[in-house]
């Protein structure tokens, strides 16, 4: 160490330049640091980009005014030719909501009029805030079986249905509360956790066992396993096998094979989306007519029953904190709350891509926040985007969120005047409409991709998918997110390195040798490339992987003189990171081997020279690129340095005995 | 997206290749794949190396048990003048082991005795299975107080003495199966997450809530805060302010003053490391003497009380798993466990690379382990390798693991015929050991140095230093660790990345516009290197970055028509990157820009093949080298592309308008 020293303080006085061109004096302030850290942690989207240039006051604050609440964007350019498009796209997803609402709250173990409730009040607040063109708001099927699961652990909905149903819209205000915070407070960053893969495990895991809850329904039976898993729900079936009733298995048949007809057309001919579409409706319609004229209960056939008719009450009053209940509040509201944005922020942004309209998530998470805070205050419990109801507003034809104030007031018509009617329903018609919905979530194309491409992220399906169904469903997501999070450590402590050589085409670059082939190397010389930062969690992992380099090469090519590392990749370091690549230059060197540094960045530079690295290890160890590295190893090749950076005769010195550990 | 897949497919049946040198074939099959990765996991340090390789049967047995017992392949080539040298080490930190032994067991509440046992066995255990030369076996401070905290919530010490050390041995026991658990299944990896922000700061913490605690020494007072944390301990001490001796406080001051010279001495002068190091039991036996002649007990002066004489007793069946107990004995044991291996093993560590000596982490946790497992069986409670022991032992010239047997034996002597003698130790003595060996542990200067080169280390480093002494020690060590992994994921959530320019040396080098200037850029073309893996956790961002680029080129110069995005540094992809690349892809497209990918890794080549994204975007979209794609942007360079590798004329096409979004 102290002869480094030395020789790290001898360079200063040297007039010849030994820093091959290195840029060690670019230094950056720790505001100019933890601002640009925190920008791009919080706003890597620069969202104030459209207002902040604006040079005129008045202007600026408009613009602000119209980034904030988008409404003020698109309504100044409404016309009568965007209202058609929306006014149709509206009647068809209202056509939608109407059984979807009511078959959703029974899924929640909520009175069915407040499914209604819920396609009043939030689309009209999305209306105002929400960036994204299609989205379609209404409840969502997974979240509202899972609110139910979560509250009915500290309130029966049967024994006490008042105090369940204030605890479900206490649930809904805390999602809402927890949904604008995090968009406010920049926090989009949480729903990157959510990864492709655990959404769709857990959608297709949650379809399976709605569909095994539809079985209720669709067998006309009347007690149930409490539980969703395969296994309790299985057993339950049988325990009460002789509650099952022909009249309604014949059917639910019925129905599903229509819907899945009507879907499957959808799917060969999209021009066609509104046969799918008011499919849902007409089967409502059918069935109770159908179980009204052959008089249906007499064989069985079960009803949703009285509704109410009249819009939304207020709610605001009944919102309970109780201590008793607020754990279990707090847990299903903010679950439902992120996984409800993490389904609705990717469906908005992916149809947003498709269309080429704006979508911006943080300003998204805002608008499902205030929905649901409004939402709570009026009867309504817990919406989102759904993918099915989204889905069927864009091949409608919407052009602007119009089509939401379209559904809020077609809904609240129906409330109004219509309401009754739909309580002659039967269940086993709503059963059919949510099996056929789900089957449609369960993505055997995507597993079997997922398992082609890439095996860990069909195991992080896999565990969310199997977790839902055999357990619950917030452990098969908990499960599926923390083998997430392992993969993504797993990433960092044990980044990928690989051993670099010239490839013999005219540019000269330096490849991975496994993926490249033929290429030149050096004798005695070893190129590694390091990928992504050195950090404590793979320092001591950096050191073996690159003493297991030169082993390798010793027992092939008789021996490691100098070691390259190419730290082109290297995006960040930290103290442990440094104090990790010191020790492998004192092993190194201890064995004989001269480490060379090639083009640290920006980051990595200037904690290295803070740290005094730098003046350890000596400034002529770093160069800019790897060709001049390679050439200071290289006697043979001293000639061609006089055409390259002023590189000092002292660098390619030392040829060190190759003494074995 | 139709149109592409058409040109994809128009690829194949060209005679032209297209692929500019881009590898696209290289593919390993899964079962290659899994055995890499679970390699670079889980034996990163290729353990096997030795006696694999061997041919002759034999020769690779008697390789793999000296492998796995490390004592086979020193103790064959011991001589006299190691053991000599080893002898005088072994002295040396016998006479350190007897104070400290006594002080720590007092720490953890319990009987003094039970500290000199664990100075007998476990060295033993360690010179056969431990890997380093250097490592000094003895118990520690931090994990004694915090054992004794933790089994002081279900077992009263003094009311229930008999509970409180069957509790504690189980808890070694509970250690040692963890620690070689870990050893044998290679999971060291676990312990590369304690970074050293964090365990300086927790170092520093536990130093200063064990100087506090011992003020009860110092000042001789009979009661105390049984709690850690400043606050409490400084109230305790002002409840019970009557109770402070002057008497103590002079031998205290007097003690520690002494002991402070001599860490001084041996600072200044290494060679002088004995003057240090024999000072403890100096402090005791002076401090015994005087007191034994004044009849200090009537001053206040309180001694340890009786020791007996006689070795271990066995306490195998005294293990005690009630389930009443077994939640606090399994949490103290295994944070303590990793803990005293994190400690220890970078120790270890430390000094075998100073010395260039075999050091081994997974050997090291098997060998940590053994000798946990053997303690718990004979009365002896956790040890590990403490710092300061090591250091003695490393300056008085160890050269084997023999020290640790001389250490042993010298204890097993001890406790035959002289333990009674320590018994008249004056407590004082052993608080002021104990006070001037924790002063050294809080390096003021670390957290200077991380607070200069690294503000987030600087943090995680306070955390555990603040946490510790202001909360508990457990608190604050995981609330140090949350934020190490934080930021870990902070660092995959937010990889850096930066804009390239051409460099105008003659090596033509793309390098970061902000680092390095002035460079060559092209207009209309925009160079992005990413850095790090492209995943879940940053596939938006990574597309809002790229956006962001694109618009602040838009602002400045007016337009981009081709992104070329430098892929070298992308260690790794998944499924979600791969679809947030493809929606990257098509939002680019729409806005007319071309989007050309430079040098993917070997992953990350095998999963862009595997999920169609080479056919989605083209072939003729890849490039294998950054040259190669910027000449391919440029009309005015197209007389160059005949000397480069047969760049197919197609690829400069399509100069799409650019019509802003």
């Amino acid at each position: 160490m102290d002869s480094k020293d030395d020789k790290a303080e001898g360079v200063v006085v040297l007039d010849v330049p030994q820093d091959h061109g290195v840029n060690f004096s670019t230094r950056r302030e720790f505001g100019t640091k933890l601002k640009s850290g925190l920008r791009e942690t919080f706003f890597p989207d620069d969202p104030f980009r459209q207002f902040k240039n604006e040079e005129r006051r008045w202007r600026r604050v408009v613009k602000g005014v119209e980034y904030f609440v988008p409404i003020f964007e698109w309504l100044p350019n409404y016309s009568m030719r965007l209202f058609w498009s929306d006014l149709i796209a509206g009647l068809t997803i209202t056509s939608l909501a109407i059984p979807q609402g009511i078959s959703y709250a029974k899924l929640a173990n909520l009175p069915p009029v407040i499914g209604l409730y819920s396609s009043f009040v939030p689309p009209l607040v999305y209306a105002i805030f929400g960036s994204s063109r299609h989205m379609a708001v209404g409840t969502i099927a997974a979240a509202s079986l899972l609110i139910g699961q979560t509250i009915q652990t500290v309130a029966d909905p049967v024994q006490e249905p008042t105090l369940f149903l204030h605890l479900v819209f206490t649930t809904t205000f805390v999602t809402g509360l927890f949904q604008a915070s995090l968009g406010i407070f920049r926090l989009g960053i949480l729903v990157d956790f959510f990864s492709h893969s655990t959404i769709t495990g857990f959608m297709g895991g949650t379809a399976v066992i709605l569909i095994l809850q539809q079985l209720k329904g669709i067998f006309g039976m009347t007690h149930f396993s409490t539980k969703t898993n395969v296994v309790s729900v299985i057993k339950g079936i049988i325990d009460n096998r002789h509650e099952i009733r022909w009249e309604t298995i014949v059917l639910g048949v019925i129905f599903v094979s229509f819907l899945q007809f009507t879907a499957h057309v959808r799917e060969r001919k999209p021009k066609l989306f509104w046969v799918s579409a008011i499919a849902p409706m007409t089967t409502v319609v059918v069935a109770g007519v159908f179980t009204y004229l052959v008089k249906g209960q007499n064989h069985g056939i079960k009803i949703v029953g009285h509704l109410d008719k009249g819009i939304n009450p207020l709610s605001i009053h009944y919102l309970n904190f109780d201590s008793k209940y607020l754990s279990a509040v707090l847990r299903a509201g903010i679950i439902t709350g992120i996984l409800s944005l993490a389904e609705g922020i990717a469906i908005g942004r992916s149809f947003a891509v498709t269309a080429n309209t704006p979508h911006d998530g943080n300003k998204e998470m805002v608008a499902f926040g205030l929905m649901n805070l409004c939402g709570s205050f009026t009867s309504c419990y817990l919406t989102s985007g759904p993918f099915s109801k989204t889905a069927v507003n864009y091949n409608a034809g919407c052009k602007t969120p119009m089509t939401n104030v379209v559904q809020g007031v077609l809904m609240a018509l129906t409330l109004l005047f219509l309401a009754p009617l739909f309580g002659h329903t039967p269940i086993v018609a709503l059963s059919s409409i949510i099996t056929s919905a789900m089957l449609g979530l369960i993505k055997y194309g995507v597993f079997v991709h997922l398992f082609k491409v890439d095996k860990f992220d069909f195991l992080i399906c896999m565990a969310a998918f199997l977790g839902v169904i055999f357990l619950t469903m917030d452990q098969g997501l908990m499960i599926s997110i923390a083998l997430s999070l392992l993969r993504a450590l797993l990433y960092v402590a044990r980044p990928a390195t690989c051993k670099l050589g010239k490839l013999d085409d005219s540019s000269g670059s330096y490849r991975d040798v496994d993926q490249y082939t033929p290429t030149t190397t050096y004798p005695g010389v070893l190129i590694i490339q390091l990928g992504s930062p050195i950090y404590f969690a793979n320092a001591i992992y950096v050191k073996e992987r690159i003493m297991r380099y030169v082993r390798s090469e010793k027992d092939s090519d008789g021996g490691v003189e100098q070691i390259i590392l190419d730290f082109s990749g290297v995006t960040s370091i930290d103290m442990t990171g440094i104090e990790g690549l010191l020790e492998t230059y004192r092993v190194l060197e201890r064995n004989g081997i001269q480490m060379l540094i090639v083009n640290p960045r920006l980051e990595v530079m200037e904690k290295l020279v803070a740290s005094n690295f730098v003046d350890k290890v000596g400034m002529d160890s770093f160069y800019l690129n790897l060709d001049d590295a390679v050439n200071a190893t290289q006697y043979s090749l001293r000639s061609l340095k006089t055409n390259n950076n002023n590189i000092n005769e002292d660098t390619t010195h030392q040829q060190l005995p190759d003494h074995h550990a």
